[in-house]
């Protein structure tokens, strides 16, 4: 019954956001023998304003 | 000082989240007798592209 | 599909827990209508050395 | 490695978030001695419907 | 610079999380593309207490 | 009415949690200006074995 959450950037489009779910799945599936139907994915789009590393927001980095 | 956080489909308008807050609020207060006063509850819209389970979005299940 | 995470202090017994699961969730459904069986609920015991408010743990406050 | 989230009401502009991402940043570094570029900080704006506490939300309040 | 959270029922042994972190990765990057080195992975255990369904602590369930 | 989450590494001792409370707090409220009464602060620790990067275990990396 896991729950998997994924903040990332924002942009990826509906396709990748498609992959992403199908293969983060698969994965836990492969690596636990849980099956894929008890697996929640819930994806999360940071803005790159919003997420900073060493005090800077990513958007101010050059 | 109990923190309520919840993750749920988006579309619910500003008066079923009226009532979600303040249902979620009173059975966590009668469960615990803890006050109201000190029950934060926060909502987060989620999108059905953005969860999945079985591998597969919301937003693609037939 | 909502889920609902809970964060409180640590030192509730499982009865209570037990209630807090039922409460929260017949609540949430009240509120929208939803199925209880769609209703996930999480529970986090925190100590009140890692919860602050006003710049101060818990555990300190007189 | 350390992730440091935080949520809070919608509204502050990019030059408010900037100073967050640094001050809590430092912040953390000075009480911990780990070096800032090892922090991550990400930030979610959170809206005043979506927020309640004493079973009502912020946005309800007078 | 995605970080994935999974919550889990608690009993998963040291290999099996080692599995866990490193399909999971691998499946993120594979669908995005992005570096593995960059994917954060934390994961959490959680209790059948602490963890219901329907009004019912999976740990009740018979 | 922020909250701030921080996820660590397992094995900071008490008075280390009471300064990061502490210079957290004080460096969210010198960037905006909220009191410190308002701000709630959760710590979290963390396992290196239950954080991973580039698909290894913090436990495992030599």
């Amino acid at each position: 019954m896991p729950i998997i959450r994924i903040e990332m950037f924002e942009g990826r489009d509906r396709e990748q956001k498609r992959q992403i779910i199908k293969e983060v799945t698969d994965g836990f599936s492969r690596a636990t023998g849980a099956s894929p139907d008890t697996v929640h994915v819930v994806l999360t789009d940071v803005s790159t304003e919003d997420w900073g590393r060493g005090g800077e927001a990513f958007a101010d980095k050059t």
